[in-house]
């Protein structure tokens, strides 16, 4: 496991049984399916969307019966849509291992993804309620037209501030505040404190992708897990390009073309964002957004619940991996 | 629409009810998605699976509000299948037209395909129940498993006519025998017609694979709407192919590596298997899942849903395409 969590044994020991419930959700008789999804499972994640649910659970009746296999659900889905993601951006690497789609073809991660899906989706209508059903449902559409959106703007120079929050809320965040919200509600949490679990978890969210977009211009590979400049040769104009080509466009313009991307290039565009003070600004969004949902736990009742999501929001906004 | 339904108007116009719900719930601002899903749903499918929900639900208590979008989901699951399904097996016509993958890229494809699945289940929890989102899923798994293992099995000649029952039942029985069964069941039928019908659907799969197989070895390209001998130059052996190596494999080694699958090899492969006879044992095969489908449709309550079934089923598997 991550250690990550080694401070919050709490929040450890339940998240094990959440891995074994995945485990015992996986198994089939075709192996070469099970093996990739334990080598997925076991590569270290920090298993940070289920550890949502159960932090958010305590605000609550917290009832690990109900919320374990629910949190299980989230990170199975969040698992199917990496399986994905890597097809689309023809990752080679994530967390220092090769990925399900560099090991076993395209083909054969198109077809994994999808059976995680359908375990997801088993799993729920084993467990949980219609409302539940419904919630996933709508994240997961809003995640996968996020992702085409990605997709089908690359190399665009036609970029904003706002078409980049919109897409990483729906590609990011809107997940991180489902994995608050639905837990609330389960825990009989009231409406209104179930929502502002959820917004907690959208600013997490925001903040934890625009920190995960400024690492592919600053990070270190061995860090990060996967190459720095990925993104860009790939032609997602995330954060901190975005900003600085809205600062002078004319040092980054005939740069930007899928032909132009070339190793020496994107070392050449990373020093410009850097120079142009894309790193900075977005550092700034990622404080702004860090500093409302701050403001916000606080106003939570107090609990454990509430010093450990403090903590955890704090050293998750500043990691550098 | 296509011109399967021509002679049965009561079918017919339930269909283009079906092809409404899913128009509406594919329905996004994402425009690139919307319109490619709508190409594929007009690319005139025979909307088989629909069709077979409305044919079953009618030996119960008909209730089209129920039925037509649990119709609407069941195709939308076809569809996504059929989405991914041509990123594996790399086609680039299906029903004539460009498949998606071609089209837009496999990155696309991948995520239109989950968007559909997403549909899918989000249309199901608002319409049906915990048993049917269960019984969607687990044919689902079944699919996804089938189609790994039928890539993991590309090029092998350790075939079978068990293995390969076994992957057809999987990937397009299951589907078909689900489309009868939650029907039924949803319509009132008792458990043991519900399960018969569920068995004529799953007969009428086994068939109407082997016939589908069976045409890329002696198919036109125009009437089967994609290349024949495609499956073979990716690797998947099929029934005929099963039959011929089983009768005399002398005659078929050296041909079956990938390497080997030249347009020169594949010809002589499909010469070679139609002269050891694994075509006619395939027919005969097809014609033996046919009559017991048949003998068990016979013995069905009387009513026009059979009538109509006994012909449809004498038609769609005589079909040339």
């Amino acid at each position: 496991m991550n250690s990550f969590w080694n401070e919050y044994p709490n929040i450890q020991s339940e998240l094990e049984v959440v891995s074994k419930i995945i485990k015992n959700n996986i198994k089939t008789n075709e192996k070469v399916i099970e093996n990739a999804l334990l080598e997925l499972l076991n590569s270290g994640g920090k298993l940070l969307r289920p550890a949502f649910l159960i932090i958010s659970g305590k605000f609550g009746d917290y009832n690990r019966d109900k919320i374990l296999p629910l949190a299980a659900v989230i990170e199975m889905l969040h698992m199917a849509t990496l399986v994905h993601d890597d097809i689309i951006d023809d990752s080679l690497l994530r967390r220092n291992s090769p990925t399900t789609q560099a090991k076993y073809g395209k083909d054969v991660a198109v077809f994994m993804g999808d059976y995680l899906f359908s375990r997801c989706f088993l799993l729920l209508s084993k467990n949980n309620s219609m409302e539940d059903m419904q919630e996933v449902a709508k994240v997961i559409s809003t995640i996968c037209k996020q992702e085409i959106n990605q997709f089908t703007s690359r190399f665009s120079e036609d970029m904003s501030i706002k078409k980049y929050l919109k897409r990483i809320g729906g590609k990011t965040a809107a997940l991180f505040a489902l994995s608050f919200y639905v837990s609330a509600k389960q825990s009989n949490c009231d409406e209104k404190l179930s929502r502002q679990l959820g917004r907690i978890g959208y600013e997490i969210g925001m903040a934890f992708q625009i920190v995960d977009d400024i690492l592919d211009y600053t990070g270190e590979e061995k860090e990060v897990g996967k190459p720095v400049g990925n993104d860009l040769k790939e032609g997602l104009y995330t954060l901190p390009l975005i900003f600085a080509y809205k600062k002078d466009k004319t040092r980054l313009e005939g740069l930007l073309s899928k032909e132009s991307m070339t190793e020496e290039n994107v070392n050449k565009i990373i020093k410009t964002t850097i120079e142009l003070g894309g790193i900075e600004k977005s550092r700034e969004l990622a404080i702004k957004y860090t500093n409302k949902t701050f403001k916000r736990i606080k106003a939570l009742p107090n609990c454990e619940s509430k010093n450990i999501l403090l903590r955890i929001t704090e050293k998750l906004l500043k990691r550098k991996y």
